[in-house]
């Protein structure tokens, strides 16, 4: 029997999977959880994966001719209350402002809310609604559509459990909001709008989807069709990765979005809306990440390489620092995917745990550099898609010409490693038995599958699956084919499979 | 006489120029109010110039070794009653979050606050509090310094009155803090940041500032020193368009920032913060728009040009529009300042306020193209910083040829023309009654003037001048030579001029 194996996260994914996820966020300093119940700070290494994924899905709403614009934080709660009439029980869980001004306690010393509002405020959820009415605003003739709005802010929903990037009080994302004249155009942006995210996440984030649309009950209140993208995680659970819902005219009803068309009518306008958050980062560290923490795929990397040079305490380091230095230089002068390749020096004296500090971050490569490396013009290199251990020696400059190269075969092999597993778990089901037992006994990192079974359309059997399994129908997959079948809860006829899974 | 021209904007800046700025805003659509009293909505064409800025800005932090990341939204009340101990009447007008919940009102109808927070929450009104928190919990060692940390973020202070850009409710800034291990290295990036703000608005903004430190009674509350840059405004008054702060020990002892040096003993850090806002776009507005609305420097603007082919209803325009399409294809490979050149079409069919709308927006250059432009292998070409009616025609090549120097040229126009303003209305001033006069008759469109003069160092004088006058020393400038004199309130010695003006 081999040796066993120490990991640098513990626990491992198979010991304890949330207690994995938790570990690894905190060891690789991405974020950590702040004096504010339910928010978190985002560090630098984490908040540079979302300024990477913000500025190259940016680069790609406005391709399509998105605008980006804001709105206020703030939403009068009359707003919510045309909302409310709608929702039997309505209770909505979100952040209150009824004050104004802080002001000194005479009595019980400290501080005091003081000058009351005449009507409450709430922190945005969406800004759904003020966009809705600025629309109203912009539109009367036909010439003024379509609008293509996005929106990159902060938003509030209150949640008692959270899990940091997964949910959060507060989070970052992005909602775009357009409006079109007529159905068909609606439809089209609604449907390259999905295309998009999908594309971004398997091509960014290594992490390959399923492209679907929702079952009339998961959709999104108001819209007439829900598609979505679910990526499968290391524990077998699926994540939606990003929603594009077409609204028909719905909202705009709503809202009174209408227009005069060429013909001097007056319509209502055709709207959609899709989001994506800072969410994506949660599944991104699912999907990738192993028991020596955290895995970035290059393109959303804060950094790519990292130098470490062998420093000794109390010897001459300059030559090695000015070579590590020259080293540096000379890879930025590389340009990947558009932009300069990013290079970090690390040059603390802390002995091993410093190589260590670097595989938990997820840095895609670790460059150790010696005097003797620079004697011999080579790197000792480790790809943080191999085992930690698994360092070469190459030579320096045939290192720096294939860096690039480097990078995208990583990013290759994420993606293919992620793409593989998830075929490896996912399965045709047509016995309602093994459906059963395969989703009962699901749990921690072994927690079911991707079961692609049919289902007779009914709101019941859905209901039941959920309630019974606390298994969804992920979404009626775009690539599902036509396929005569039966229902996998109750038998009735089906004419297609869907995504069965657990979810987060 | 001449005929008087009529302008596009309605009131101008002699008659009203608050009223002036308004409609400038309102004609270019920037932006616009939002039903939540004190907010605005900013539309796209105001979000892009705040892009602009940020990415610009962002990138100049970064080569400084400057690290974004991303703080709660919320303070803790208590938070606020640490800083409320040393203020004597200690009111701060801000968002309070008092509850987590909207339910239905059963008694009143609609909704209602429910789920009282046991602690209310601030929105911020900055985050420095909670950054002082997570900087002590992330430094130990001196290995650990400099922390440089910026947060590009919403914040909200609630205002009475306000004026879109220039003070709102909610407004969108950065904030930078940074923890080091010497006063020396403090003290050094507290004038690297102000230096790369002043160069950031004379360059991309095109505003020329007066660098320099505030006095005591207008520093920053914590501060050792406050550095500032100051713009004027076509009214002669004073914008402080960016604050550097060095704020010695004083902040680290509040939130506990402590290290160990390289000789074991445990110190407290040296910290700065600098900030900028979208204050800086209003700034921006009146500096350079004029009576036929908003003029927007090519280096932030949003499109830097427009073409409008020339349109006739009922009539075959697929060649006009095709070749416009490919005069815009043919501009955007062109390269300015390492961004491709931003090129809008506007094939509206609304006759000659098409024109004028692009006037009002402020666009850099537009082009006119018409059939028999095309047949003429020419385009007809006017710039913002001519006057509107001043139209040439240019060979489409050369213009092709030449966009990104007449981007630049109209760039150093309006940087020059803004600089001879501001040293015209700039005056050395010795006589007492003279500095009195002056200011007692500001008003409007001539509010003043920026007035070098001495000054003896007396917080009374200075409270007297602002109370009196209504003007405030902006700073005392770095460029101001040691020199003898009298100071102009009080005839007692004085050793160096300050900048006297009234601000914004």
């Amino acid at each position: 029997m081999g040796k066993k194996i120490k990991s640098a996260i513990t626990p491992t994914r198979e010991q304890d999977y949330p207690g994995w996820y938790q570990e690894v966020v905190k060891a690789s300093d991405m974020s950590e959880n702040s004096p504010v119940r339910g928010c978190m700070v985002i560090k630098p290494w984490g908040y540079a994966i979302w300024e990477n994924i913000m500025n190259q899905m940016d680069e790609l709403f406005k391709k399509t001719g998105v605008k980006n614009a804001y709105f206020p934080l703030f939403i009068p709660l009359s707003y919510l209350e045309k909302e409310a009439e709608h929702v039997e029980g309505f209770a909505k869980e979100c952040a209150v402002v009824t004050h104004h001004r802080l002001e000194p306690d005479e009595t019980e010393g400290g501080l005091k809310p003081a000058g009351k509002l005449a009507e409450p405020l709430i922190v945005r959820p969406t800004s759904e609604t003020i966009i809705g009415e600025s629309m109203a605003k912009w539109t009367s003739s036909y010439r003024d559509l379509p609008i293509l709005i996005n929106q990159w802010a902060n938003v509030v929903r209150w949640e008692m459990r959270t899990r940091m990037f997964l949910r959060t009080s507060e989070f970052l994302w992005q909602e775009g909001h357009t409006a079109h004249a007529s159905r068909e155009e609606a439809m089209e942006r609604t449907l390259q709008m999905l295309d998009l995210y999908a594309k971004f996440v398997e091509e960014q984030l290594a992490m390959p989807v399923i492209r679907g649309r929702k079952t009339p009950s998961e959709r999104f209140p108001g819209a007439d069709d829900t598609t979505c993208i679910e990526a499968m995680m290391q524990d077998k659970r699926a994540l939606q990765a990003g929603t594009s819902h077409f609204l028909g005219q719905n909202f705009a009803k709503g809202s009174g979005i209408k227009f005069q068309n060429e013909a001097g009518q007056e319509e209502f306008a055709w709207t959609t809306s899709w989001g994506t958050s800072t969410r994506m980062i949660g599944g991104m560290i699912m999907v990738h990440s192993d028991d020596d923490g955290l895995v970035v795929p290059p393109r959303v990397a804060p950094a790519h390489v990292v130098i470490l040079p062998i420093v000794k305490k109390g010897g001459d380091n300059r030559p090695v620092l000015e070579n590590a230095q020259r080293l540096k230089d000379v890879l930025e002068e590389k340009v990947y995917h558009g932009k300069p390749v990013r290079v970090e020096i690390d040059s603390r004296d802390i002995g091993g745990a410093r190589g260590w500090d670097w595989v938990k971050k997820g840095i895609p490569v670790r460059i150790e550099l010696g005097p003797r490396d620079i004697e011999q013009n080579s790197v000792f290199m480790a790809r943080r898609d191999r085992p930690a251990n698994a360092k070469e020696s190459m030579n320096r400059e045939d290192f720096i010409s294939q860096i690039t190269d480097i990078l995208d075969h990583i990013q290759e092999t994420l993606f293919n490693r992620a793409m593989a597993y998830q075929k490896e778990n996912t399965f045709e089901m047509d016995d309602k038995n093994k459906f059963r037992k395969l989703f009962q006994k699901a749990k921690g990192y072994n927690n079911g599958a991707f079961v692609r079974a049919h289902w007779c359309g009914s709101d019941d059997c859905e209901a039941l699956i959920k309630k019974e399994l606390s298994v969804t129908i992920r979404c009626i997959p775009f690539d599902s084919p036509t396929e005569e079948g039966q229902c996998i809860y109750c038998d009735k006829a089906s004419s297609r499979r869907v995504l069965y899974a657990k979810a987060y």
